[in-house]
């Protein structure tokens, strides 16, 4: 997508040296756009640990690229045992994003085929690329396939503006490329259709705040920032048409774990008739797990996130944090919540739109209906 | 309640100067504690609309004090129509909290059986403190009520700690004392009940982090602030035994407009079977609306409230604001939601606990079954 009108992925090869990994700098946006380059594995551990990229698909994406950088620091030696090493250090970064291993064992299925070192190398970078170019085509699709459910709401209002509700970014900075739930955005507002966006700021990291405005901004389409409050109200109201998020990882059975509020939001949308819809490439359903609120883990991060909040000191104009409370109050911090199938209306996926029951998502992957179990 | 050990009134009469109400200046707690002077009638409309207090019980008893100052400042010659353009303004400082108009109407009411200037003025000063007094002994009371449930939920968990979830600040610093939602969690930490309450932090004021915190915090009552967004994942999971909270205004069928965020967290406890109870003193009541969504009318606030958020900042522990989203970037910030009776388990009054329907509630308030419709 466009930032200041040049293209960009979130994730590449450096053109000149395609020994290091490039990734935009999620941690400063939207003050400030910053690249950092990623030399080792572990500077991609510490990329998603840290934040600097987040997102299920980005996850994945920078998960293919560790291991790419893996190979080139295992020698030859000893290649196996440190990049088993080395694997096991990236999935245990974040507990909740499924891509994160997907990815890592996709690349090792992969390279396991080869037969040398050097060939594992070739092989991780090319298989680091194409879970790249995949989750940008996966995304591209759900895109044309979300679009379709804009449309049926833009000619059912007679042609007047369509109002999206989402959570956290689940944008192109959570991808590779045009994101999940905001790709069918991005696609209705390309061909014409008119939306307007309506942007949970998402407490406690305001990824709503500061990626998804900075995003919808950068390409134009009109929004307006809110509180996780206000959701239930504009839905009361009636000035949300439809909710679109992303997720973190969604069960065989359609439970969807995705940033934490989504649940709240879900409940609102089922109590107001609004159609819930969660938008996910392949790579982030758990074909092994059938119960949700059992199955996925949730990931519990520091008080701090709660306590400190960063943004532009009004003061001195550099980003600086603020305490918002006592000092010395505890927190508690888990970053997701679980939204039980029986409140999504349906998943976009990049071969169509399912209802979140496993017979229907099955009948969007056959393939999954043995292999996994 | 206790401040440094020391007993407070959120308001009062100066005891050297009975020409000057004091408050605490809530804008600038947990960081300071700050004692402002009331002079004049305008200075209490300021100390509303800019929230110096806030709080449908605060704000009721400071219109009165402020209708008391107000008398003070009538010429005799022109003291009726002058008291009414004070009565006019200090009306329209907020829209939704329905103490508001009470706390005015019935001080216009009771002055209006005196004599002479001199009289009313004397008369407007009893009935300010009159009003602030009955706030707290209601609030003391709605703590009895609804400190029985906590004791109900204690011995079901056979004497583990009573978990409790509240949004925003329904504590003393709302009322002139004790607080709404608060008195219960008071009551029963007091008489030795093991309590925890979960403190929505409740953007994009954070009234729960600023204020419920330092509340807690000075009472000595366990407690973890969140974030908005944690709540249904609390539930989900039965970490939470009951939510409390207050309102701003409620209708005589039992429909509940209390701060944005409230109806979501309604909808959670119900999907859970967690009750939700509200509670309120009897003036907190709008007895001429029957349905909440059509007749309340809702606050819009700045979109500065939600761009900007105020703390100590991390670089210089002055107090300051960051900007969280892209400069320029539209919010918008509607203050309350309405809560359904339907999703309401109980009101906790200061005559006893009823059901969110217009019998139970008139059961407790016969007085209201024809006078005001």
């Amino acid at each position: 997508m466009k930032v200041n009108n040049q293209s960009f992925r979130t994730i590449w090869l450096n053109e000149s040296n395609e020994k290091v990994v490039q990734i935009i700098n999620q941690l400063t946006l939207p003050h400030s756009f910053e690249i950092v380059d990623l030399h080792t594995c572990n500077d991609a551990c510490f990329a998603i640990s840290e934040m600097q990229v987040r997102g299920a698909g980005l996850i994945g994406a920078t998960a293919g690229f560790g291991m790419y950088l893996a190979t080139l620091e295992c020698p030859d030696h000893s290649f196996d045992s440190e990049l088993s090493k080395h694997a096991n250090n990236l999935k245990s970064t974040r507990p909740t994003a499924s891509n994160l291993a997907w990815a890592v064992d996709r690349l090792l299925k992969r390279i396991s085929y080869a037969k040398s070192p050097d060939e594992k190398r070739l092989m991780a970078k090319s298989e680091a690329l194409a879970i790249a170019d995949e989750d940008a085509d996966f995304c591209r699709r759900i895109g044309q396939f979300g679009k379709s459910l804009i449309e049926e709401i833009n000619l059912r209002k007679e042609g007047e503006t369509v109002n999206i509700l989402t959570h956290c970014n689940a944008g192109w900075l959570a991808f590779v490329d045009y994101g999940s739930a905001t790709s069918p955005i991005y696609a209705a507002h390309d061909s014409g259709l008119p939306v307007h966006v309506w942007v949970d700021e998402t407490r406690p990291r305001n990824q709503g705040a500061n990626l998804t405005c900075w995003e919808l901004e950068q390409h134009g389409v009109p929004h307006t920032l809110i509180t996780d409050n206000l959701g239930g109200h504009l839905m009361q109201r009636k000035m949300v048409d439809i909710v679109l998020v992303g997720t973190d990882r969604t069960t065989r059975t359609g439970d969807v774990a995705n940033k934490i509020g989504t649940y709240l939001k879900a409940l609102s949308a089922k109590d107001n008739d609004i159609p819930f819809y969660v938008a996910l490439p392949s790579s982030t359903f758990d074909f092994n797990i059938t119960d949700g609120l059992e199955g996925i883990p949730i990931e519990e991060r520091s008080q701090d996130e709660i306590r400190l909040i960063s943004g532009v000191s009004s003061t001195t104009g550099k980003i600086d944090s603020v305490r918002i409370s006592p000092e010395g109050t505890n927190a508690k911090n888990w970053g997701f919540d679980v939204t039980p199938a029986r409140l999504v209306t349906g998943l976009i996926c990049e071969r169509g739109i399912c209802d979140a029951n496993e017979e229907s998502i099955l009948s969007l992957f056959p393939e999954k209906i043995t292999d996994e179990r």
